[in-house]
Parts: C-alpha cells; sequence; structure tokens
C-alpha cells in the first residue's frame, strides 16, 4: 500500500477485488483498517485473508494475503496531503514487500503510489526509488526506470539531471549499458527478439554532424557494439520522429538520451495510463505511472486500470524471474 | 513553387484549384509547364491568368495570376532527387514572391516544400529560410519560426543548435524576446488576448531548482517582465505535461526552450498537417510543415490540407498586415 492520504488505498483494495488478481498470489502490507476505508471509498469488498506481521504467508492458497501491520490509524491520515505519518507508512509497506522478494517468498513487487515529498519525511536519504531500494536490499544495483505502455517501452541514458549536464553524462559505454538492461528487461517480459530504437540527441540526430557530434562520437558505436552482442538496437533517430515510428509498431522500445526526450513523448500517447519499471533488481518493481492523485482521493473514481497493467506485468515478469532464480534441480525437475 | 522533384508542383495545382483560394488573390511564381506536369499528376485542371515575367499583377482580377518566369524545362527535372537546376527553380521563385511582397504588393509570401540540399546547391549560404529572407529583403530581422496546428502554436527560444549548447544559449532577454515576439504573431493571427505557456527547461522544470535553476534564474523573471508588458505569459510548466494541457485548450501557443522539446510534442499530435510560419518579418510567410516527399512525389496522392491550412493562415495574416502596413489617410478613408 503506497502514500495513504491519495488514491492508494482505494486503489489497493479495487486491485484486490479484481478477477485479474486471481492469476497470482497477492501478499498485500499495510493496515487493514485502512483497507477497510479504500474499500468503502472504492465500493468494493476486497476478499482477503488477515495474517499477523510476523506471519509468513506461503506460496500456496485461496485468497490473497493480508500482512496487517497495524502501522496506520486512519484517525491519523490527513487527505490528500504529504505527512510524516503517511510517509512512515509507505516506506514500512515498501521494505516489507522488498524483503519478502529478497527472501524468495515473492516474484515480484507492485506499489501504489507513493508521494515523495512524505517518503523523504520519513527516509530523508530516499532520493527516489531506485536509492531506497539499493539501500533496503543492500544492493549498489545499476538498476534503471522503464516506461510501459502497452506495448512501448521507454527507457533513458540520464535522468534527474540538469538539461545542461546531458550531454557530459554521456558516454559510448553509457549507452551500451542502458541497451544492456533494455534488452534484458525486455526479454524478461517475454519479447524474444526486443527492437529498440535509439533516440540521437540533437535536432535531427545531429544533422550528419551539422549541431552535434554526440550521434557520430557515442551513439552509433553504442549501437554497433550492441548489434555486435545480439542485442536489436538501431538508429540514431531523430527524437522528433522516432516515437511516430514506435507507436506504429515498428519498435518495442525507445532508448532516450535524457528525461523530457522521452517523457514528453510518453505522456502524450497516455503514459497515465501506462507502467512504470524498475529494472534491472533480482526481482521486477511495478507501479502505476500515475500519481497519488490528491486531488480526486476519496470519491471513488480513481481509475484502476495503470495499476491492473502494472499487475499484469508484475505477473508475467515475476514468474519468468522465478524460473531464472530456481536451482538447478528445481529446474530439471519442473 | 518550392522545390519540382518533389511533391510542390502537384500540390501548387491542386492548391490553385481549392475554392479557398479565390479568397485571396494569388500570384504564383514558377514555370506553367511544370505547373502543367504537377496539375496531370494531381488530375486538376488549375485556372489562371499566365503573364510574363515583367508583368505586374495588380490586387484586382477575377483570376489567380501565374507568373512564368520560363526558369525549368521538365525534362530537366530529376524526379525525387535534389538537384542544382531544382534548387534554381526553388530560390528563384521563392526570391520573386518575396520582392512582390516587399514592394507592397502582395500581402503574404507560402511556398510550397523545399529541398534544404537543392537550396544550398544553388544559394550555397542557405543557412534555412530565415537567413535567405534576410538575405533577400537586405534585413536582419530577429525573426523566429512557429508551429501550427491547429489552434495551436509552438515557438521556441533556440532552434538547430547542439543540446550541450541550449542551456549556456538561454537568458532573461532571450525568453523576454521569443514571448514578445509569439505574442504579436499571434496577435497579427487574430488571436485577441494570446494565452502562452512556457516550458522549463530541465526535467519537472527542475524541481524547485533540484536539477537546474534554469527556470529560477532565467525563465521565471523573464515570464514576470513578459506579463508586466501585459502579455499572457504563464510557467514555467513541465514540458512533458505543457502540451497536454495545451492540447485540452488551455493555451494558445506554447513557448519551449530547445527544437525537440516542442517538435517531439507537435510531430506526435499530427504535425505534419501542420503549417510553419516565418513571424516577425514585414509580412508573414507560411509554407506546409510536411517536406518534399520524394516518395510519394508524381502519384497524385498528396494531401493539399496543409497548403490549405498555410493559405488560409498567410490570408488571414496577410490582410492584418496589409492594415497595419496601409499608410494612414488610406486607413482612415477605407
Amino acid at each position: 500500500m503506497g502514500d495513504p492520504a491519495g488514491v492508494s488505498p482505494e486503489l489497493t483494495a479495487k486491485l484486490i477485488a479484481l478477477a485479474e488478481s486471481r492469476a497470482s498470489r497477492l501478499v498485500i502490507f499495510g493496515d487493514r483498517r485502512i483497507l477497510a476505508a479504500g474499500a468503502a471509498v472504492a465500493g468494493v469488498s476486497p476478499d482477503v485473508e488477515f495474517v499477523a506481521p510476523e506471519g509468513a504467508p506461503g506460496r500456496e492458497g485461496e485468497r490473497p494475503v493480508f500482512v496487517d501491520l497495524g502501522n496506520l490509524d486512519p484517525d491519523d491520515v490527513t487527505p490528500a496531503t504529504a505527512t510524516l505519518a503517511g510517509g512512515r507508512f509507505a516506506t514500512e509497506n515498501f521494505r516489507r514487500a522488498l524483503l519478502l522478494a529478497k527472501s524468495g517468498a515473492a516474484d515480484a513487487v507492485l506499489f501504489t503510489p507513493f508521494n515523495k515529498k512524505a517518503m523523504r519525511f520519513a527516509y530523508p536519504a530516499y532520493d527516489d526509488e531506485i536509492r531506497f531500494v539499493n539501500d533496503v536490499l543492500g544492493l549498489a544495483e545499476p538498476a534503471s526506470e522503464f516506461n510501459v505502455l502497452g506495448g512501448l517501452w521507454n527507457a533513458r541514458v540520464t535522468s534527474h539531471i540538469p538539461l545542461s549536464a546531458v550531454a557530459a553524462s554521456l558516454s559510448e559505454e553509457a549507452i551500451l549499458h542502458a541497451l544492456v538492461l533494455t534488452d534484458s528487461a525486455l526479454r524478461a517480459a517475454k519479447f524474444p527478439a526486443p527492437r529498440i530504437a535509439v533516440a540521437g540527441l540533437n535536432p535531427h540526430a545531429g544533422d550528419g554532424g551539422s549541431f552535434g557530434r554526440e550521434e557520430i562520437d557515442m551513439i552509433a558505436p553504442a549501437i554497433a557494439r550492441a548489434a555486435a552482442m545480439g542485442i536489436g538496437a538501431a538508429g540514431p533517430f531523430p527524437a522528433d520522429s522516432v516515437f511516430l515510428r514506435a507507436r506504429s509498431g515498428a519498435f518495442d522500445a525507445v532508448l532516450t538520451m535524457y528525461h523530457d526526450q522521452g517523457q514528453i513523448a510518453m505522456k502524450l500517447m497516455g503514459f497515465d495510463r501506462g507502467v512504470t519499471l524498475l529494472g534491472g533488481f533480482p526481482f521486477p518493481i511495478c507501479t502505476p505511472a500515475h500519481g497519488t492523485a490528491y486531488d480526486i482521493a476519496g470519491r471513488g473514481i480513481a481509475d484502476v486500470g495503470a495499476c491492473r497493467e502494472a499487475l499484469l506485468l508484475a505477473a508475467r515478469m515475476g514468474a519468468i524471474s522465478r524460473a531464472g532464480r530456481a536451482p538447478m534441480e528445481e529446474r530439471v525437475a519442473g
């Protein structure tokens, strides 16, 4: 369960109530009173098996398991407001879910929307989800955020840095690394031969070096090296037309050089209905792309569609991840 | 008439044949044999009055005037290829049209698509249309390119420069100047009180200075100064959501900080059906946003829609431009 002041409680209740949730074995971390409040708002009756915080939910069972951490009294929720109490609730739920997956007892993690400000109240080092996950798992993984909208993925080489720092942050190695991560994440999501388009950095992809040489000096060499490794990478393409081609089905993913290059396109194509995936960890971590939606919280009108997409992606990737992590004897036996 | 190797001849013929062309007094520069070839491809019969190169077309008359420069034999056209002959034809036509407007005998200029490579064969200093127009008119105007799609305009502070140079090229003055130009171009196109959204430069518009300070140090102060001048400027807004708001009708224009910030969005929204306007000159210059379309030239399937939009914008702005340029006695008399 994510931030309690927004739509996360009602979306959690709606998600559990979906028929699709029965295809997986859900284990939800939160407070049963917050779930009840969300269910009342959403007008659904999620059928779960409540267990105590120390309860170890098994893999088998008919109903979703709700681990009641008793960590937030609904009276302590300030609607539509980022608070320390809300941040503590969301970070604890997230931490417990991550540790369950780390133990091997879960195959994927999904979270309903967080409020970054509230997360920082509770965990001041909360730069972003990737940093938090690495801290909890004791890792320093070269993880990456993927944005998924239907069959189209977007990954990026740089992210939350000033635009003035983008060009200097790019290198052939960084682009190649991003291509490898993107290819493996797509394969983990059952794309047998991912087709990845790579955006240029400059207007018209530099127009043959007329305005910028990164395409010639870094991006094309990285694509060539990736192709030599068997990765289906193509480009560099002008950033202002590559998404038109991708939207028409020519590619499974677009690798962009900086944040807005992909986000402008993805948001215009309806990414609010999409899914954000944190890839590169030992297990997939998914969340709806939209935020806490404080403006519509508590009215029962929050659309569960993006959460459902996140659940389906987590389930698909989690099953593959589990198969990959299984001991050899189990795989042979299976 | 633009580049003869692409769709320009057939689009010129189709444009003349449109009912909308009767609302203006069209004067077309080119070669009647190229027009005839385009008309044959398009399957239309444009009804024009041919005049000699030295003929001075008046403002009144029933039919469009075609100034036959006799400057290209159809046998010298290499289809779907950028050539010196094609560049000479297009640059001469464009030059003649610009000079007619400069003389006051025309109120606006429209061109069917050019091929930049062919233009450079004929005029090596051809950086872009703005440079060429300034050369022909003997001006050094601070002109600007506007992209127009339906009721939504996009202008930019920087254009064909490397992404690495964008941040250093921005200044409060440059942003303010772009806001003034955008406001006056919109007013010249009959927006009585233009609403202009200004995009930030950095991801999430810098997130309060967390990644980049240009929003705080330059963009917001420029907006404040523009607002003090009576310009309806708002922002800075995150670049990845400002076009969603503009598309929903919240703004008439978006001012972006760099080329792809606007072009990614405009092309996804269908800018190929839109119009490019060169603003800031003594008269408006319009062209369809799409290119020469060498791949479909000569098949008669080129869509005249963007040319029609360009014609309507040129006519609307030209009429206002003429009113503004008329001597006082004429305006009083009129």
